[in-house]
């Protein structure tokens, strides 16, 4: 007998951020293959599953992701209902899970994918900055600053860009965005610890971007640039911590819904 | 004393596509302003709460913006800890959000922003089509085929383009595509009722997205374009009715994670 195979997007990371759809099919997991940067109190929500580390950060090596999906096809061959492939933020966006799906396929074994909650709007959601806005914000574009060959690539192609896993390059994202032709005083966010309680912002301009190196170093951070960065007029634009709220983590055993 | 307002991403409609962040948010709400297109069943996790109905199709007039953001504050004043504003999908994108933070803001209310599934991962999770491809999908681009003026609207900005409300524009959408400069074979996916059991996708090319027209009248569709919209090589890329999962839609009290 062979599992079925659930892709899980667990959100930006705070366990408290995934579905409660995904909650559950992570409920009845035989198996759990993740990525580092999830949060730990998810194992709270399969506790008898067997939990596999295939972190990587950044961009994997070709023999990394082929090892991963190759691990993924034995783990669903040697179970029985339910295995699930976690990922950080949403399966569909880079969550390179294009090939994890042909694996699968290549092998014949079945699959769901449940969606989750991407970085991009998690950070505008700590941030309170929409990331489209009546008339002037009407498209948003999903975009790696970095390319599979290591290259930086900056565009101007929508209302709002927002850049992932660009935290490590803001200097040179900066020069990139003004060789693209965004106005250099145009309205830029950084954004690290997206979901968490201790979220943090910097409101900046795509000249100054650099200015946000220290403040989020070793953090992942999504870099949001355009229409949706500008703050609401009655909001203080300047580099702030956001608020925090202390109920925000979940606490595995309370009482509550969803039931 | 007045409420603080939490706004909610309820996801693309099927209830158990919350958070549970935001289930939990709910279900401290003293009342609820929510739109149409949610899922009725979201109401049993806060059956206690005063549900108001202030959902509107499309682009709301001026006067129905001003309208909600006027019963929002008043809402708040009437409550005393927590008023829960419920949208479709993710607040922060085609949400509106901006002009009811500065209602709250004016009004010195108190706010937090929960994230939610916005319905281009929803379909692209249903469609099992992942929005980035390796190599050859490296931006997504959200937008809307309507600009706030009713012209129909459309580009080639990024390797995958998500339209939102493009549902009763196939025929000219696909006409502005081509002239926007994508190849006539280019494939788009059309997908109705997103995170539904129902959920319904049509696999076309952007010359035949009218095609799809009488299948999805209707409903609210999103449209994907470009790399995106690619069937996987060992995938059926034929017009066919997506799997569903007997187990998806949530039931009001049952047993189960998460607590």
């Amino acid at each position: 007998m062979t599992a079925r195979v659930v892709f899980i997007g667990a959100g930006p990371g705070a366990a408290d951020l995934i579905t409660v759809r995904g909650a559950r099919r992570l409920a009845l997991a035989e198996a759990v293959l993740f990525d580092a940067l999830t949060d730990p109190a998810l194992r709270d929500l399969a506790p008898a599953a067997r939990w596999l580390d295939v972190g990587k950060r950044g961009f994997a090596h070709a023999t990394g992701q082929a090892a991963i999906n190759a691990l993924l096809v034995q783990t669903a061959q040697a179970c029985q209902a339910t295995v699930v492939r976690l990922k950080g933020g949403d399966p569909s966006v880079f969550g390179r899970l294009e090939e994890e799906l042909a694996a699968l396929d290549a092998a014949g074994i079945a699959h769901e994918v449940v969606p989750g909650v991407t970085a991009a709007l998690a950070a505008a959601a700590d941030a309170q900055r929409p990331l489209t806005r009546r008339a002037h914000g009407r498209s948003v574009s999903l975009t790696t600053a970095m390319t599979h060959l290591g290259a930086l690539h900056a565009s101007r192609s929508a209302d709002t860009e927002v850049f992932y896993m660009a935290g490590r390059q803001l200097a040179e994202l900066s020069q990139r965005l003004q060789q693209a032709g965004w106005p250099a005083d145009t309205p830029a966010l950084v954004l690290s610890r997206a979901g968490w309680p201790d979220a943090l912002a910097s409101s900046l301009t795509v000249a100054t971007l650099a200015d946000a190196d220290a403040r989020h170093a070793g953090q992942p951070a999504v870099v949001t640039v355009g229409a949706g960065a500008t703050a609401l007029a009655s909001v203080a634009a300047d580099v702030t911590p956001l608020k925090t709220f202390a109920d925000i983590r979940p606490s595995p055993g309370s009482a509550g819904p969803p039931t």
